[in-house]
């Protein structure tokens, strides 16, 4: 893999392009959006996995960044010495990841979520004899039916179990609400908040998240802080949604036709390996830029199958864009991806980068 | 990461684990019946991704490897001195895949496929100066409606021009047939045959593939290799297609229950990162080993929610195992393996060892 620059039609497909021109331009709308209702953004670093793009995020404004997962937090603080303030939105057991998470606390402001008493024990056995304690926060299920206690009176019941645990603080309330959940969080957190607060315990973060709820974050004014990822870079699923337009999508994955086997049908050099095969309710698995009559109707795991009901107007060797259905997740396929630090990413002769994705693949 | 030998219990999660046992016994079953059926075959390594169980299906009886990138077959060959014979089956396009296709042939006897004339026009003018040239088979639509001439009389013209480019041998006919399409090919490749050997052209190789299809691939005597990949760990998918049973799933998938939040819902540590979004036709999106009730009904990049109909019946801390929709994804997501050399891989105590996943995220 040549990681010199390169200009796009050079690249070796697939590839994974991004325009650091849109990322600017995204970070600036939704810090602004942040700042004017009084949110601190505190991004989820899962969308790029990328040092340099949290370190942008954090000069525009971010006070820190949500991992999901220990090892996504330590490939992103021993890349980044702007990251000083980690929260991870997990409910993290076992004595190795607790050590990592012990070591990490070492390094940066650190916080962790549990719902349930089994993690709060672990996490308390593991920090009493830390010389720091751990910032310990409550995840609650404001909808969406994943993790997260189901009512304001186990949230309540639940911090003050942290309160009083040794080696820990009780941090706040954190919930991923479902879209368009911003009524909720209000009513919830509100209730939860007076409960806690009655036990004579602070409650000092209430942070909420999803790209796809931000624009309605300001419904919920209860809220102190926002976790979104998604914004950084947009994708299909959010132009579906009315939140951007394509323009607004920073990623694009740049892929070659290989095979055009009739009239009607082309097969790309791009799969499953790269798309991924999320759908996020869309009708098929990814968006050709400037091509709304092609449908990428199939993948297996190296070709994407193009169809139009006109014909495909493609030929072997031609190169296409695409909006993934769901960006986090390509993140997550590629070893790196190409930058450029201007717009008009797709500019004849435009000089591109290679990024490591260091954060790809932390699972645990 | 700990890259020592560790207990199951003690694996940090999630995890893909693999029963070299059943290993050994898918190779053995899937080699007899190619020998039984005068086949010759030539495991896919997509599924496996890895070197050493490569070498195992060659040690079984294989002849060669079928990788469907350049890179995946340069990562198996640099691990693997085993590798003496590569088929990738794939329209190869653009300079820098070339080079690196013409740097693979000093090494390995390799072959490559191609199904219009303008890879075939690449291939030969990459090949007409090297010293050796290019075995190119023709790749055939038999039905799967992905890459492949459509008509046996497209392929015998294909074969003629692929015979008379410099630099090139044509190599036989390919073809990734949809399930049960034994008979298809049949008719399709003995047609197909007659009209190249009618050229006065040799058809060297006719090779099928598909694990779901191999049961029936005694039905097309035509075939002279067959290229599967996913028996050699089985999945889901293969399952309830009845081509295996639950014991035949050579890889598993352990997760730690993170959270019970309600009594028939419980929150596992894998999610899309480890399973893929991969349904296969699946109502959902695995088979949790010894728990038919469950079905893990949603996904997200670092959750797996597990519903049942009944009370959920898991702690916190509790680890399950699952059988995913589709295997060669798995292998895909992760970094490393955990395998055991003997069967009975979920024995208290038993020991195990570490595997990088060489070929992981090869896709170009």
């Amino acid at each position: 893999m040549d990681d010199r620059v390169q200009t796009l039609t050079q690249l070796t497909t697939p590839a994974v392009v991004i325009d650091l021109g849109k990322v600017e331009r995204n970070i600036r709308r939704h810090q602004d959006y942040a700042d004017r209702h009084g949110l601190k953004l505190r991004p989820h670093i899962k969308t790029h996995k990328l040092p340099q793009i949290a370190a942008m995020q954090l000069r525009g404004g971010a006070i820190g960044v949500t991992c999901q997962k220990v090892s996504e937090a330590e490939a992103m603080v021993a890349g980044t010495p702007e990251i000083k303030d980690v929260l991870i939105t997990y409910n993290i057991l076992g004595a190795e990841k607790l050590d990592r998470l012990a070591a990490l606390a070492k390094k940066v402001k650190l916080s962790a979520v549990a719902d349930n008493e089994t993690v709060v024990a672990g996490l308390s056995q593991r920090f009493a004899t830390e010389p720091a304690p751990l910032s310990v926060l409550v995840e609650c299920d404001t909808g969406a039916h994943r993790c997260g206690v189901a009512t304001p009176e186990d949230a309540a019941a639940l911090a003050q179990v942290i309160a009083e645990s040794p080696g820990l603080v009780f941090g706040g309330l954190m919930t991923y609400p479902p879209p368009d959940g911003a009524a909720t969080v209000q009513s919830f957190m509100t209730r939860a908040k007076a409960l806690i607060e009655a036990k004579g315990i602070a409650v000092p973060v209430i942070t909420s998240g999803g790209t796809p709820s931000m624009a309605k974050a300001g419904d919920a004014p209860v809220t102190t802080e926002y976790r979104a990822g998604t914004y950084v870079y947009n994708d299909r699923s959010l132009v579906a949604r009315g939140a951007c337009g394509w323009d607004d999508c920073a990623l694009t994955v740049l892929a070659t036709v290989v095979s055009v086997p009739s009239a009607n049908r082309a097969i790309i050099d791009a799969g499953s390996k790269t798309l991924t095969s999320d759908l996020l309710g869309l009708p098929d698995y990814g968006h050709v830029l400037g091509r709304d009559d092609i449908r990428i109707d199939q993948l297996s795991e190296e070709h994407g199958r193009l169809v139009s009901d006109g014909p495909i107007g493609l030929e072997v060797g031609d190169k296409i864009r695409i909006v993934p259905n769901h960006v986090c997740v390509v993140s997550n396929m590629v070893d790196q991806v190409y930058v450029t630090a201007a717009d008009e990413a797709n500019a004849a002769g435009k000089k591109w980068d290679v990024w490591p994705v260091v954060a790809r693949g932390r699972i645990t």
